[in-house]
């Protein structure tokens, strides 16, 4: 039996969770087109002459909340009744930021439940859209305590990252509009794994829409639980400490997008801290979108060579843009 | 007299162009169309709450060659006979990579005249288009001297970075598109100035298109030509020497330009360094876009109260994304 051990919230006991069908992507789609941005999809000829292949970029960092994780938020919030007294989650990253956006679109409080070690500037974003936060201790049984007793003390709905239906229904937004803006049949789309709400939204929607397409999960070297998982056909830990340069995929999977990635994904591969730090910089040169590193996982896939890319259409979902422009990984170490 | 003793290409001597007019601009679109891409136009509700205002972002930044520069190189390229020998020009910025691409386009050599001071990056971008950079020494008159030895040896056509009537057209096509693509009237265009080449289009455009709309030229406190021959009725030199981070917009206008802002511009005004700075790091922030510090003109007129925004919908062009990543202005110097 699976046993968690590692700070994601895979470890959050519960029930098990039925993954979306195509029928759900394509009804969240509906839900959230009053509310949320068609992104759009961006190519340079020059990416595409140096890896001869055409890359498509589905452009996420520019969504509402700065990444895709508003369209699982909106779709899981928007279904709520009216006298929801309001949502709860634990999350330092961008998952808090768009449940607090969807949430002031509903006039529902929203509570993030965040570690004191997080950065202020994630504490911020969730603020700037009018969440509340609640401090705990960095531990995942702090977090859980400590959203189990929001619950319980105002009746605040947990939304999970990623260990939701409606969540992962949302993710699937993406993938749907992608391939329908490509223009042209994707070989190959490429996504960065960290819980898997992304890859299990993307793995439904490409095959009800475009069952041709191979889809290939991404992870870090440090945090590769789910590429493990995929090899060994059992879900896997994530192994602690995690420490990778791609914050936002540092959680291990659930039951649901772990099966739905032995179930549909076409392969997982990882990939190390420099080929991540070179792509991401990679797209702020060519593309000109500032993103996140965890949106450096599928080009630094085809950086390193670990996915086949040449003569294929590869689409490529840009998660999110949130990031320190204090920090930036080349000014910190310069590993390109 | 206006004598020029700045480094602009508005001192090169020449007899005066005549500016498009709006059909030579729709023209252009249709020209261009198959070559370029209709970049998209962004908004952000964040920034739109803080300024009280709606604010609409043309991303030329993901315009082929990274930057709008590449509308007014290929509209004139496109144009010449198949038989031509080459193209020149003199520009240590983004026309020069622009004319390149266009050049390389219809099989043609592009001569990019670039002083020896010229950073290794801005060459390196040329000669990626395939652009034969011919190095001369930092001054006008080599640069000009230089460029005519090219002419004369190679029967290259000089084409002037914004001294051009196809140019010219060109620019005004990113405002052409803007415009159509709003879904709602602007109020007002905020444009970057330099040498005057995207002013110019941009104010034919809009006064073709949308004649309620006020069209006002920004330009940096250290490179304020345009706004003092505003002012003054008479096109001024740039006073030597030019000190910004805004590198695009050091050119002096032209005499076909300058004709162009004073009958057309509702006004021009100037901002600072620091608001510059400001500026493009709230662009990165916020709107996840790579841009140039030239680019950050028009938010920055706003951040420093010099145009009215509030309770209207103002139109930007974020002319382009060409920026040494290793040398990003709040890293060298807070200035925020």
């Amino acid at each position: 039996m699976f046993r968690a051990d590692g700070p994601s919230e895979a470890a959050l006991p519960r029930a098990a969770v039925p993954p979306p069908d195509m029928r759900a992507i394509e009804a969240a789609h509906r839900r959230l087109r009053p509310f949320l941005r068609r992104t759009p999809v961006l190519g340079r000829s020059s990416l595409d002459s140096d890896f001869g292949a055409r890359i498509l970029f589905k452009c996420e960092a520019f969504q509402k909340s700065g990444s895709f994780k508003a369209r699982g938020a909106f779709n899981a919030v928007l279904q709520l009744p009216p006298d929801t007294p309001g949502v709860v989650t634990h999350s330092s990253g961008n998952h808090g930021a768009a449940l607090a956006l969807a949430a002031r679109n509903r006039g529902f409080p929203a509570h993030v439940v965040m570690p004191t070690t997080a950065p202020d500037v994630k504490r911020a974003a969730v603020r700037a859209y009018g969440g509340l936060v609640t401090a705990c201790e960095p531990t995942l049984a702090a977090r859980e305590a400590t959203a189990e007793r929001i619950v319980r003390e105002t009746g605040a709905v947990f939304i999970h990252p990623f260990d939701s239906t409606d969540v992962v229904a949302g993710q699937g937004t993406a993938a749907l509009e992608l391939i329908e803006d490509a223009g042209c049949r994707i070989d190959l789309l490429l996504v960065p794994v960290g819980g898997g709400g992304l890859l299990a939204g993307t793995l439904i929607a490409a095959a009800g829409m475009s069952p041709a397409t191979r889809v290939i999960g991404v992870e870090p070297e440090a945090a590769d639980d789910a590429t493990r998982g995929f090899r060994s056909g059992q879900r896997q830990p994530q192994v602690l400490p995690v420490a990778t340069i791609a914050d936002g995929v540092t959680a291990a999977m659930s039951e649901m997008t772990f099966s739905v990635m032995s179930w549909l994904a076409a392969d997982m591969v990882t990939v190390s801290e420099a080929a991540i730090v070179r792509a991401m910089r990679l797209v702020w040169e060519r593309l000109k979108v500032v993103i996140e590193p965890s949106c450096a996982l599928p080009l630094a896939a085809i950086l390193e060579g670990k996915v086949k890319a040449e003569g294929l259409t590869v689409g490529i979902i840009l998660t999110g843009g949130n990031v320190d422009l204090d920090r930036l990984p080349w000014t910190i170490s310069p590993a390109s």
